[in-house]
């Protein structure tokens, strides 16, 4: 694997915003997807705890601060170009704030909407 | 695992955007991410063939069609706030543009940007 460091991240693209996808390591599972700026990157690295940047809330945020189901990052993976990341974790309890182990927990059904 | 329609979808978030992650079903890896707009999940649903949207480009695209690097798609997940999606595929070829067989090909080096 190639190596990238925080300079290689094109912020620019998503107003200073980069897309995180968090992949559960052990299992494989994708957990959620979330945003980062460059503070919560660096957070996360420094930490070893996933830090993300709350679109809503507009402010950094990390994962599992209130509900404890924080991540501990054990990669980083930076994408082609630059504008998206892989955090790769392990999950303490569920990730998603619904009590779903995965934000993921639906399929969509064709059926329903093929035209 | 639950069912979603595509009304479960939230387009107007990321002004008619949805975040797509491209993983592969057998291997499990996380190949690409993209973004796809309602026409593009229909297209994807009704085709079988993954299709995105461009923003660069600002364009539908069906991943593959100049390079043959098709993605089948097996099954579409839907997340918990319906910003975002899974599409489980079998990949023909390399995902990535660069000949990679992911696009998440680099790993971030925390020791030279930590501070």
């Amino acid at each position: 694997m190639k190596s990238a460091s925080i300079e290689d991240i094109d912020f620019e693209k998503g107003s200073g915003l980069v897309v995180v996808v968090a992949k559960e390591q052990t299992s494989g599972k994708v957990l959620m997807l979330a945003y980062a700026n460059d503070e919560a990157i660096r957070r996360t690295v420094k930490t070893g705890f996933a830090h993300y940047w709350s679109r809503s809330r507009a402010k950094l945020w990390k994962k599992g601060e209130e509900s404890g189901h924080v991540q501990r990052v054990r990669e980083i993976l930076v994408d082609c170009d630059g504008d998206a990341l892989i955090y790769m974790v392990d999950q303490e309890g569920p990730a998603c704030h619904t009590g779903e182990e995965t934000c993921f927990f639906r399929k969509l059904e064709p059926r329903t909407h093929a035209k």
